[in-house]
């Protein structure tokens, strides 16, 4: 076994990451993750994850006692949510603006939920009489739609939503991956029942943890459907009244238990990611909502503003853009993933692709947590504008930058 | 939202963690984890991502051309590989020898799998002739046992397990995340199907990510419930023939696109725990395999040996002891759970409790990857008799050091 390839050791480029995500890391997060491991029921691991619980609630601005990680990417979340509520049968509506909404679909039907969605225009918004419509018709459940599409760069607005849904006894989920910390995002105040996350966008980390936050009526919902796993204890048996959920890892009754004061043994949490979590959580509170919501609006708005005087043209309803990440237009004839590519390798710079129907017509370009800076902003704005330029690409020069600096100095 | 308890800077103690995992990870192996990120279509991550299946290729001494990580704690690699597999009314024989049999059927029963259980005492091993007994009846479609079973501290043997699902045309499954790197484990030369592992136990990194490798027949068996996630690409279609499987995140046809040359996107990876894994792989090939398994051997040995000098029993049949941990006896009349609280907030070692009917019976001792070393053997054996002399515990002083030494020495 000794003839075995080993490659070289890690040693990853410098890239600025001006995409839809993953995005770099804070500096802190990487001191964090890499710190010493502990076991998962010492006193010091017990009291982090206490700790991260009450940081997560500040962060989704909630009271939720039901707050915590879920160990695996922001679509594990997802699933944990949709799986742990959702019975075979049940009814879920969703309003479908962009990739991530038909995600929420394909894993609301895999669990075995009747699907209904509300079809929206990429680059639009669902408006709320649409979703009082459809709840009257339909009789869902709950109601299932993500707060920012990366894919169409569109930020959902849902306190309207959560009242309807509160009027008609409808569960509210919303996945916030890409908008939380990024976008005002109010759990209590506009009545949401379940939110999940990520760490890789405005919150700064890297992808891997999924904070959850869920309502009382909600963590009612599921632990009706609680279990308690066989060989753990001498008393296992099956305790609620309602469907065993489908998943054992997504199960969140048990994950609810393994979180909570009885601390039982689930999955052996994954210490390093809560590490990194944890410290998202602190940057984010330590700056305050408020304020890290503002810098990603600056700097969201910076970098719109610099690339339309640059001559492009962006994507979607403004009114509606996500503060954290811009669709542009890709200009006629050019080919887009060349540019990319130019950047990336030229520049250290990478902007994002884009999905389904608009692949090959626009690029998404953030400025997501730590890279929510002017530095961030500029530099991009003056490497597009070089390889544009490049490619004898009409657009006109200097004024992306100039704008944007502007835009900072206001 | 300036209000907030922040929580002071993470700064975990240092422990010397001797339990059933999860353990100290290499030093290496935070650095690589507190690396820079790069995107996850970055040609440098894409090489990281081609790299970690060559090197777990290496790690499960296979040429399975499906060998990838699935993104969470070990259990998400189990669930992965059930759930991916069985489709509801399926068949599933599972050889129960401790908790993590339990929870292999648990799985299994959730994913809609019909299972069949051979129950054997904790502290055994399942003998092959119950297994093909067992086959012939129940024509089950896959095998599934833990090879080994912390709970137990039991090593099932596998290789005429593997000859015999072969010639029944019987999938064979394996949970390896306990044994993996301190037991020898040859998945091609016993014909296993699939195995999930984990990196906290003997490959000493943090937990959250879960290698995982498949034969060619199992990767064809899950292929054919292949789908293509709608909003992804313009031609979105159901590919395979067979049910769809129930869960997205766990879709291992996805993820087996994901990565494979087409690189379709699934989840958005989860880097900094790939980091992780990938130096595990790289610290395990470079010590070689077999030197691995004889440290661990030598190490978990010299504890053995020593607990018995101090005049203590051993938990189970010797025989079929995992390398990497020990089962003891908990002296009559002693508090097991205050040795451990004294051991942890006095000497800074975390030995483990046990679960279901060996709880306060048995600690678990383990010597695991960085820590199937002579120091950490010896001092958790003069900590552990220093503590029972304390409750005035009849062992015989100063035999358990001396006898590991001796151990190590020849």
């Amino acid at each position: 076994m000794t003839t075995n390839t080993l490659f070289e050791t890690l040693n990853p480029p410098v890239r600025l990451l001006m995409g839809p995500g993953p995005i770099n890391a804070y500096p802190r997060v990487h001191q964090a993750i890499s710190s010493a491991l502990i076991g998962q029921y010492d006193p010091v691991m017990t009291g982090y994850m206490n700790q991260v619980q009450s940081l997560y609630r500040d962060v989704f601005e909630t009271q939720n006692k039901q707050t915590m990680l879920v160990d695996g990417t922001a679509r594990a979340g997802i699933e944990a949510v949709l799986v742990s509520v959702l019975k075979p049968g049940d009814k879920i509506l969703i309003p479908v603006m962009g990739r991530f909404g038909h995600l929420l679909c394909e894993i609301a039907q895999r669990v075995g939920a009747v699907v209904k969605t509300i079809d929206i225009e990429w680059g639009e918004v669902c408006p709320p009489e649409l979703v009082e419509k459809a709840i009257k018709e339909f009789g869902p459940k709950m109601l299932a739609t993500v707060q920012g599409d990366t894919s169409t760069t569109m930020n959902q607005p849902l306190a309207e939503i959560g009242e309807i849904c509160e009027r008609y006894d409808v569960l509210f989920y919303c996945d916030a991956t890409a908008s939380i910390a990024g976008n005002e995002l109010k759990i209590d105040e506009w009545k949401l029942d379940a939110v999940s996350a990520g760490l890789q966008k405005c919150l700064g980390g890297p992808s891997g943890s999924a904070p959850i936050t869920l309502s009382d009526q909600c963590a009612e919902v599921i632990t009706r459907r609680k279990h308690i796993e066989a060989g753990i204890r001498a008393d296992h048996h099956t305790a609620g009244s309602d469907a065993i959920i489908q998943s054992n890892y997504f199960d969140l009754a048990m994950i609810m238990d393994y979180w909570g004061p009885e601390r039982l043994n689930h999955h052996t949490e994954a210490t390093s990611m809560l590490y990194a979590a944890r410290e998202c959580a602190r940057i984010f509170l330590e700056e305050g909502s408020e304020n890290v919501v503002a810098r990603h609006k600056q700097a969201g708005d910076a970098m719109a503003k610099g690339l339309q005087a640059m001559g492009l043209t962006l994507f979607g309803n403004q009114s509606y853009k996500m503060n954290n990440v811009v669709g542009v237009y890709i200009p006629e004839g050019l080919d887009g993933d060349k540019v990319r590519q130019e950047l990336l390798l030229c520049f250290g710079i990478e902007i994002g692709t884009s999905f389904g129907p608009l692949h090959g017509k626009i690029w998404r370009i953030g400025t997501m947590g730590f890279n929510a800076r002017q530095e961030c902003v500029l530099t991009t704005l003056a490497a597009l504008e070089s390889v544009l330029l490049k490619h004898k690409v009409k657009i006109n020069p200097g004024q992306a930058v100039t704008t944007a600096m502007q835009h900072f100095s206001v």
